[in-house]
């Protein structure tokens, strides 16, 4: 006999754009949605009796009938009307997830966008039997800096060949997500956090990826007080000096190879 | 004042191709590995201090070195001997995680090779204070049924247009991952596991993507008594009939479109 | 005035399951097709007049609605069908191209299927007011040799810092595309041509990878009296031995790492 | 016996990021290098001699060492001056070819940057034995409107199930390349004319996506008149509209689901 431990379902890559067609102007929201429900859906896995189980597609079909009814506004708060919506409509469930990646856009004129690629926004609701939980966010934001960025005083074994530094690039892209006390502003929080991540690592003398994370992770729980909690993953996108030597040139220290594999993975989770 | 509540660190995507040239024939492994250490490294996040911070490029030069000393053998094992190992070098870190995935080549002669590409070999260890894990696993299975596949009996709400069927295209890319119990042979397992899932996939009379997940788990904690516990993703890669009585084609249910995205999502955890 | 030089436009990404449900067992057929018309659409481009521009929506219902009349058989003769109905129903066109990938699919039961990752086919017809053109191909087959590949012998200049070797290892992706002459069968030249080609690469004593590439077209035209050319790709995958000294190990040659970028290319088309 | 009809070699994916530290701040410049070299290179491939093929190392390294002599500057003349020195260092070569594509970095402070993804700018430099080629360009240029854009007029046929519109969404990812001709200023025109695409783009009047990269090509020739010719690639990502009556919303054409594929491919050259 097979037992079933734990389990979850939902529906992954839901596209939505939405047009909302102003007097003078348009307004466009792009999201990529996904939904999960945890919960007692054993009869199905073990049974095959579907009977607690809202179809897939059926969570697909009330994400863009939410949107019908006009502007989804903030996504935080999209996500959590449709997940306290799918908590009321599974019974079977103890919580629906809706996590929701948005792409922004420019506006070019009253009908014309430019993609803006500097970040994506992400947020993500989860209704639970027990209470809620808000998180918003922000991915894919890429940073470097050329200077104030050292590695050393770290301790060394038989494996260890790496110089210490006092002079590297240090390169990444930001993934952080912050858990909302109540009565947060989303939006506000939305657009100032990437700037406030961003000028936090500029403005930081570093000794490594860590100290720079936790860094920005205090600028941010400083410039907005909703957040409860944020939690960062910074992968270490290496550059490697190139030895100009070789070719008879004088090594300057400006010239490196931006290596995609391996990366250090630094990840740390914040609070007051 | 900022706190650190969690963290972790490491390296990932490290590249380890291994040739063991016997008399007669080469043996070639791949591997990607992922090094992961958990611990208390506080004091490098919160204040710039790196003397418990055993470098990311310390790991990468472990592996290298590791895998200097002879042939790896079976990854589970490999990623084994690094965790201990990792572990007992960073005496901050309260676990040390290895993750592997191989990628299986297929002879040609006796030093060629070529790459197959029916799935992934997956491996991982932790190493903690009080206790190991390992697993084994494969992943980018990718699996169709064109019989034996209904979805019907489910609930319906007022976003519910989805019609009931018995006699669907199910297809699925699977990732299973299973944790050994003592005394476990991994290259069984992982050599017989593979079309262990395939074939419950095949043959079984499913009402459901989670009904035929949780045949996949039966077959496989039946096959292989080492398995304490299998956890399966499968996401649902629809393929939708196309209408062609539009074009004056009679309707013989043959012509499909395979979407990307949306998709569902269904995982599971199971035991005995 | 703007003038049009030269124009191209058509539908890619035309994802096309055809199952073929035999008595006793069912076949699948997986492409994924692009369709290229060239020809006099100046009008479209630069008066928006659209009388000309058969919408490529229309491309993509012809193709399924092809499908709809039945198994589509060998991809290359697909294709050529629906490259010549396109001459025929653009007027405007000059030629109409249609390129095909195929995804095999292993067979697991009379309707179970598990995805061979060995490699995709491809097709390509073009169908023109002078004539037509047929071509078949592979893409996606990955070879490794770990004997047998040397480098050496080549030219040294103020940036050469490469030292010669004669055994290194040598790893590709392949790219092949042949023309068919009159008369070919299509099928059976698909079904042949991966293993020869691999098995040249195999055998090959190597000074280049334009060597082996030569070795292996030589093969394929050697193989198949109906090509008349053979157009190939090969990107040098390199995998670099790790300096294992410094970590106290004796370097047997035997650890590599296996790198992304960047990455050697080499092309050739060949003939008898 | 087998004949090389044509060859072609180099060296893709050079990452190259270059810091210039001047007094107050530093300046990045970040490309991805390829390098291809055409000529006689048949020895080579048919007898395995390797006299006249300089290796594809030696084009790696000589990008990072002309990269050393100082700021590479705009990366059109970067590419045109190492396509000459690989025509001269290469006897056989006769064309020898450069592309760059450079990833934009926004500065956050004098030695921090973000990277801007709203587009990457390309560059190309050929040179040949009888003259030489520079072009310019721009890709991933994510541009959409909600209004004015039409396709109507279209022929039907027995395959074309498309309404006309005369209000639809039009989206694209423009990827634009241009010639330029003689004592054209590169940076002034990589930096106008991503913007005067744009603009172009937005403001049109569209009856079709040829339609508009006629408008939008125009307008390029216009503002720069150092470019002899444009070449534009546009596909056009769908935007369909959901329905969403069946869930009791009134459909007032604002929601929409953003496809992936199919997609159209529409591509055109123009000159003055």
């Amino acid at each position: 006999m097979t037992r079933l431990v734990s389990d979850r379902y939902g529906k992954a890559g839901i596209r939505l754009v939405q047009v909302t067609r102003g007097p003078g102007a348009h307004e466009v929201t792009d999201l990529t949605v996904d939904v999960l429900l945890t919960g007692d859906f054993a009869a199905a896995y073990l049974e095959g009796d579907n009977r607690d189980v809202l179809p897939t597609d059926t969570l697909r079909g009330t994400v863009y009938a939410f949107a019908g009814d006009g502007p989804v506004g903030e996504p935080e708060m999209f996500g959590l009307r449709l997940a306290r919506h799918f908590l009321s409509a599974s019974p079977a469930a103890g919580t629906a997830e809706v996590a929701l990646v948005g792409d922004p856009w420019v506006r070019l004129g009253p009908h014309g966008f430019r993609r803006d690629g500097g970040w994506r926004r992400t947020a993500r609701a989860v209704a639970g039997r027990d209470g809620e939980a808000v998180f918003g966010g922000v991915r894919d934001l890429v940073l470097l800096k050329t200077a104030g960025s050292a590695f050393s005083g770290f301790p060394r074994d038989a494996y260890t060949t790496l110089e210490e530094t006092e002079d590297r690039l240090m390169a990444t892209a930001v993934e952080a997500e912050w858990r909302y006390g109540p009565g947060a502003d989303h939006g506000a929080c939305a657009r100032e956090l990437p700037a406030v991540l961003a000028s936090a690592f500029d403005a930081h003398d570093s000794r490594s990826v860590q100290h720079t994370m936790a860094a920005m992770a205090a600028a941010a729980l400083d410039a907005r007080g909703e957040l409860d909690e944020i939690r960062m993953v910074l992968p270490n996108r290496h550059h490697l000096p190139v030895d100009l030597t070789p070719y008879g040139r004088e090594d300057r220290g400006e010239v490196f190879v931006a290596t995609d594999r391996p990366y250090g993975h630094i990840e740390g989770t914040f609070r007051r």
